[in-house]
């Protein structure tokens, strides 16, 4: 059966109505001057959200892992070095990504559920000397954990070591989500897709270059052809596509842009703080914990929640799938089976999560876990009353 | 803000998905063949929906307020007595109309949330030794009061008098979700619209008219035209429509009667019945109830809740839209101010059900009424595990 | 297998993508305050479009057949003389409905092809010295024949003649697509369905009320409740309306509005001439005739096309649509076997009627017409190259 | 003004009704169980459209372009040599990529127009004993030039030299619109879109290996990540994809892909052929000439056609679209200027052709070409009235 259920994945997110409708269009020639119309007010909009006023935006029919690879091959040369940090599934794979392309990753390690350790980067940046690290890497949000990490102090990090590397940041789940402020942190590439903020249908890689990366792309020596960004600047110049663009998606992309640009970044990020914190009052009220290991890493956008040890966190999204329908993301990698996760990025209302929430609580009483039902509504319910638009007050 | 949040009104209903693709198609002849594969397996849905053998469907470009227009003005003269019961605004109108066309109404008037009383209409039969009640009309499921009537009680109180009236019955917010059997309790016109039980768009009048009530059209003195349904017989005869048909409705409702028999009728009351009980639990957990004045009475496509005496029920249909973007439906007529409704009809989910029940006890919450968060959302999550499906019970 | 050819009726008209969207969305709630949004500006746009500001716009879920209703039940009484002329399919069935309601008509027969016969009006009303004519219906443009009458001149001969009768005009197939001027013209029930100039799927009767009309409403003694505009007065009034509305088509009858607003009316006129005549000269080019007997009844939105003496034009039809996946209209009534229709009304364009009109000529050789191949389609590329807009001549 | 007016670019095509809404879902969990009930069938009718049985389908949220580098990234190594034709934009940009990659490529040039050598392909592979090639690179129809080369004449060549090197093929803009067999013709990797005889959105790039292929991937030393198909691979076995699935477009894919396999490919290919066939004998009738030297070369899915001597061919697609809204394509590369292109691929039918020639004949009037009008159209209508479905004979 067929469900009208919002999902609760970390992305792709519910879509609003009106992105469907700016994404589902008939043909038009993407070499007629009607596609400037879209390419250009989408790339300004991006620009807008990533907060670069330097930078320039590229954007590819592709996903974040595009996204991460363009960021590579177009700076980067084989043996470069360069320093990341593996705290969950989605920087692991990066980091993967590196490894796969020639690059010494100079990795550093921490449990999933730890953020990015900054004073261990500024340590190894400090002692960096010949400046052999050619770019640092991290992900501002690990989706696997639901764990935002300091992305500005990484910026201090390097300034304070006077270190000259590129500086990437994996913003798929946090840009148009959190605060992400590429000119004023020294981002050099941004890297997102168009399926969590943007809330679009998956298949863009949308990334921001500095004047700096730009400036690195003519002396790296990866290969490079579809994720050239040199071919994007060029079709661009000329109002166009170095291959057949994807219309649709970049017309869902610039009014996705307006949508959010409309509420206002800081409304955007509010609305995402307090639908979150929703849903950590609740993980709280069912006597349940995160896996990011303090207040200080919690995510805006996903919160993966630990199951009572020994008990198969898989089961509780099998659950909720199986029997009422409704998508929560399970663990990956190292916390596989140790958390599920509760996607809440996006459009979605606090209505919506409440709906989400009530079904976790059904599905871990299926299971048996002591889960009181209703518990963590009320607790969501509770923060949602308090922080409601103005109109309540009135009405009360 | 656009809210992807689902509607609690007692119809329109939210529209699946693939119902909202049948209705919105390019423009096609209806002049051409291709017509008479869509109209003649929505009629043929139609009458499998209203369980008739013997009896024809009709589907006019109205809503339901057109299709009593149709029952009456098809079967009746001028001057002609109808028996009728004022329990609810929608029976109230239909009587209303009656009177407009110049009938004279039998009108039985009981407190609303009381159902059609069967014995009043059994000895007004009784006592009709001449016959001059032409038509007996009931209003089966009245979405002002959640109140469902007892029409196959009707009939047999109509049977024991041996009474020849006609039986029409307005099925608008019954037929689709709850038990409903033409020829089994020889309704002579079913009347009911598209965007209830059918999860359509509002825009089409559906009716079933039975061999006895056929056989009234030609005599009826009342003038129509617009809803003769000569016209649209001998349309179909043709493989037409006497006028412009509304063809992405049809074919929205030709998709509709598939989902409605691929799932099975019984299914789907039961579903429905579900549902509903779900809300019930949830309105006895605050301690408040629900208008119809008994269990047998109540309704499984909607529940009308009454507010504390002395408050203003209305607002709290006011402070779920407007803090937290959730219809409901308000009180109508009698119960204006008293009531508020929750509409829980088409393909609505346990989880989609339980946001609403959520939303409701913030608005409530809001206002200062004593209801606990969370309690009524606990009692339809502990319903509606029991009652899930066995998918849970294996997991458990 | 479905084509994705434009039709050729006169009526659905294709539909434009954005008014495809306006129309399709989710359910919102009708009593909500966002109804408002929608209702208000349609029935603004409807008056803007009918040009009239004195008037009221009154919208039901129904066909122009129930905006015919609407006028006569809401204005008259049993026994009421009207004056008609039949000359088409569509004024011969508003004469039937009148006829159905115990109206008398006075009924002026022309052959179908021709124009209402103004002088045989201003004679009949002259002679009607004690008004028993109580209102005088035209067919604006009767879509059988592609005939346009001369509504203004039928205007100068009620005034000529002092004659009082209200005047109800069909505008159908012409409101949206051609001149039309409810308050200059003094009409007091103007007709329309959502179909045709709005391009629109169907679904709405679009009627405008004059103040005499509206004046007449409160004797007129004909029973109506469906299509009672005092209930929808009320409604509109509330923000509301009598039953449940439409909400997506009324949604598209705003956008539609704004649509033809904003191209302004004068051009969508003259697009639709253009069209026209391209049409024309067509048909001209192949040695054939219109139905339409002279020059000035030419209709700016259809052209019926006699066949040859003795030729079955439903043939032409049927070839067209079997063979080459393309709608026309067929002959109606009179005129059934005699005609074909080509509908050239909406947002058709000059390259979309091409394919029309290419078709014709396939469609007509098949069927061992003397039809050259091509020579329709060079005659209306003529027409249209020499009125493209400006752009052509700058690239000449 | 936005138009309902068809595309005439050789892709992305016009979009079939059904595919649109296939590809337009509300978002689902691709880690759910419903993702496999998605990717296996489109997996499978990939497979079947390329007519392979032993080879295996890669789809990657991409384009074309990203196709090809699939191809050579997964089975080829830095300094590796191919063999490549460069007759037009397309095989030229391919050629340039394999460069960009560190491929030293033996380019046989010819002038564009002209289909792949295969007789000069013969004696290379017969003197390259050493087998220093490690991949012919076949474009089978050059989309700049519509120009369809004989893939299983080069196949025939290299089996006739004994040569072991890899088949690559790009069927951009003939699979799915022209004969195509990956298993009969030897293709070790076939490369197209999703934008051209799929009839979809562009935005996935559509792959098929060989087991030959495929045991090429192991030894390949080209850095890859985004396109590894081992990736994919891991992927597809787990029911999921390597990273965030365009679910939408998948989804069109298996409904594209069913649509096509429910006509018949031989049908579908006949149809592209029957389109084509009119297309040239307008170009013949205005006394123009395609860009493809020789008959044997022409292709079914797009013809560029010559502009006079001096003429520059750009100003007619400028033309076209900017007083008549129809978009053509324009000359790339060597014949920028010199042809302009008509695409006719995908669910075009001959109804639309039509319209798009009556187009380019009154934009090249409008031009002062000496094309006379209805010529081009006439000599279509006299080819597709010839082949028209049975229908037509019975109807004459």
């Amino acid at each position: 059966m067929i469900h009208l259920n919002p999902v609760f994945i970390p992305g792709p997110t519910n879509i609003p109505e009106s992105l469907r409708k700016a994404v589902d269009i008939p043909t038009m020639d993407h070499r007629s001057p009607g596609f400037a119309d879209i390419i250009h007010p989408a790339l300004d909009g991006v620009k807008k959200v990533l907060k670069t006023k330097a930078g320039e935006a590229f954007v590819f029919p592709a996903t974040g892992t595009g996204g991460w690879e363009t960021a590579i091959t177009n700076t980067l040369s084989p043996g470069d070095k360069v320093l990341a940090c593996r705290n969950g599934m989605f920087s692991h794979k990066w980091i993967d990504m590196c490894q796969r392309y020639g690059l010494v990753v100079e990795q550093v390690t921490v449990n999933w559920g730890e953020g990015i350790p900054v004073d261990r980067f500024a340590e190894i940046l400090a002692a960096d000397k010949g400046h052999e690290i050619k770019a640092v890497l991290a992900t501002h949000n690990e989706t696997a954990t639901g764990v935002t990490s300091d992305v500005a102090g990484i910026r201090r990090a390097m300034d304070a070591a006077g270190h000259p590397a590129l500086f990437f940041v994996d913003g798929v789940s946090s840009i148009g989500s959190m605060d992400f402020r590429m000119d004023d942190w020294g981002v050099d590439v941004a890297v997102t897709g168009s399926q969590k903020g943007f809330m679009l249908p998956p298949g863009l890689a949308i990334t921001g270059f500095s004047q700096k990366a730009l400036a690195a792309v003519q002396s790296a020596k990866l290969p490079r052809c579809f994720f050239d960004i040199r071919d994007m600047q060029a079709g661009y110049a000329a109002n166009g596509f170095p291959y057949t663009p994807p219309v649709g998606l970049l017309n869902g992309l610039k009014a996705s842009c307006d949508m959010l640009l409309g509420e206002g970044l800081e409304n955007v990020f509010a609305r995402h703080a307090r639908i979150a914190e929703g849903v950590r009052r609740a993980v709280s009220a069912w006597g349940m914990e995160l896996c990011a290991v303090s207040p200080d890493l919690y995510s805006n956008s996903v919160s993966a929640v630990r199951a009572p040890e020994g008990f198969d966190a898989g089961r509780i999204v099998a659950q909720a799938l199986n029997t009422y329908g409704v998508a929560f993301g399970g663990g990956l990698g190292d916390v596989a089976g140790k958390v599920f996760r509760i996607g809440h990025l996006g459009l979605i209302t606090d209505v919506m999560t409440l709906s989400g929430l009530a079904t976790a609580e059904m599905a871990m009483a299926d299971l048996g876990l002591p889960v009181e039902l209703g518990s963590g509504v009320a607790a969501a319910q509770a923060h949602y009353r308090e922080t409601a638009a103005p109109a309540q007050k009135a009405a009360a």
